[in-house]
């Protein structure tokens, strides 16, 4: 009995697809996180760390932003190479620890958070696992509910982890997650429009990609970089719009693509000098975001309008079906990338 | 009567080549410097966050390393959009902010580091202009004492911007910067060998440019990429060995140049795995620092064996003379490049 053959990209395009449910499982679970979230403010923490690799430290930049805005906590992302390679022993009390990892099988993320615990951290594991070892090694666990993922590239978890974080963090102010209500009905909008192909054509042909966002969406362009240059080849470089002007702008020419997110709201509006800066470079610019119509960009993809905090939720779907329809378009397989796997062993 | 002829990165070979005597300057303030550590011990911060934009971002990210390994204290890199876009007001008592710029006018930094300030952190200023907006923001400055640097491109003030920071790191924990004495003499040596000419060939035709390090050296991945990017406009990305390995080698093939850093160390031992994965995908590997040696890397520029907490302020010298002479082979002038300024004025 033959198997039944699988398509290039079939997994991450239903993975992507799915996005909506797992928004909804996880408003669902709002008071497990509650729960966990109503034990972190007991504690007070003073300063948030959060730990991660690959697509989830994209998460934690996002939950970075959230932290200092919303909380008024200052915050940095580890490096966990200070404790796994150089043996640090840093006194964490009153520190909040947040790992993030799908598997939460990433040897230095685990071995990061024991050392956070020993020293006094508070640590919570956020993974699509409950039964990892991050979770073993961490006080207390917030589950992605994502279901098993099978694309190499992250996308469901992803954005899973982006509104676990959302939630956790807003149930640390005392908030309920009630803005974050509209998000499973707006991201099957945002997943039922918004046609990519044009800006995969354009994309198609040019391998100088630059990515970039502000605020909280300097996230989603991070992602955006990783996405493209491990299912499609590309070098794609991702910068905060302010960093982008200092200096990495000056490589930026009529054969670059720039993929710039401009959301309503703050971080939007201040992607307007960047945009400013790329057009008169003569760059082909794709805006992706709820304000894109209002700028000079060659492509415009649209997202519906949220708070501008939850932005980043939505404007990454189109962001992964770019992703896919690039690679497909380029003849390779997203679900299978080559010389990844689905674990990265890093210390 | 005509001016007489600027040549090409005439400013920028100038300022390379200070380098040993900006550190020798440095290393003579440093009862200067021990004083602002001595004040900053007093208080005992609990958590330390760094601000920085551009080339002074990866001396950030440096400092980062050293704090948490020698002072054993959470560390975060701020993004002054919290404060400058959001109106965050976040609580930073028992915080240390040090904010990094050459010029000290970036009116980001100076915003955030006002802002801090009025927050309760205890704010020092790092510039190279000791009358700047940034030092009057703060409640103390270190003087980088490296000189007006002309080249847009900065090179001296970034070497300056490690040491100082080495230096004022090390004096909190009660050194006298002793380990440094030698820094001057290996960073002439280092400039009077370690021809890079072979390498600037190498890369001269390629515009698929990735570089990395592992722990302290990750600032030195940074900025090769960024002064790359600038002066030779080269699509030149940068990734933590680790980081690396969790996605982007997929897009890294025989027409990818990697630029490795590799000294002495635990940062360097774990560059083994990441320099055998872009080996086998073929990748024209250029390894940088004082291990370099080991490595199956296609070309090998040394330098001098140091502590790896300083290799950073010697590997960099090489990847400066790289910038400078691929920018010339390629017919660039990277005192002026195309598009920038010396100061950026981002909010």
């Amino acid at each position: 009995m033959s198997q039944p053959t699988r398509q290039p990209g079939q997994h991450m395009a239903a993975e992507i697809a799915e996005q909506p449910d797992v928004f909804a499982a996880l408003l669902e679970s709002r008071p497990v996180i509650a729960a966990a979230a109503h034990r972190i403010a007991r504690i007070k923490p003073r300063f948030v760390l959060l730990a991660a690799r690959g697509s989830s430290d994209h998460a934690a930049l996002y939950a970075k932003y959230l932290i200092e805005v919303l909380l008024k906590l200052p915050t940095g992302l580890v490096s966990p190479s200070t404790v796994t390679l150089y043996g640090a022993q840093p006194d964490l009390t009153d520190v909040l620890l947040l790992s993030v990892s799908q598997s939460g099988r990433s040897p230095d993320l685990v071995e990061f958070t024991a050392t956070a615990r020993k020293q006094q951290a508070m640590t919570v594991a956020v993974t699509n696992d409950p039964n990892s070892p991050l979770n073993d090694a961490a006080d207390m666990s917030v589950d992605l509910l994502a279901g098993e993922e099978k694309s190499v590239a992250a996308t469901k978890t992803y954005g899973a982890s982006l509104l676990a974080l959302y939630l956790l963090i807003d149930g640390i102010r005392g908030g309920n997650g009630q803005h974050a209500e509209p998000i499973p009905h707006l991201a099957r909008a945002t997943l039922d429009s918004g046609d990519v192909s044009d800006v995969a054509e354009t994309f198609r042909e040019l391998d100088q990609v630059v990515t970039t966002g502000r605020g909280f969406s300097s996230a989603t362009a991070a992602e955006a970089a990783l996405k493209l240059a491990e299912t499609s080849y590309l070098a794609a470089r991702a910068y905060s719009g302010a960093d982008l002007l200092h200096g990495p702008v000056a490589a930026i020419d009529d054969g670059t693509a720039v993929l710039a997110l401009c959301s309503e709201g703050k971080g939007g509006q201040a992607m307007r000098d960047v945009l400013e800066a790329v057009h008169r470079r003569g760059a082909t610019i794709c805006a992706i975001g709820s304000a894109s119509q209002d700028t000079q960009a060659t492509h415009r993809i649209g997202v519906p309008i949220c708070m501008e905090e939850l932005a980043p939720v939505l404007e990454v779907l189109p962001v992964q079906r770019l992703a896919l329809e690039l690679a497909l378009a380029r003849g390779e397989d997203p679900d299978h990338p080559r010389g990844l796997r689905k674990i990265t062993r890093t210390r």
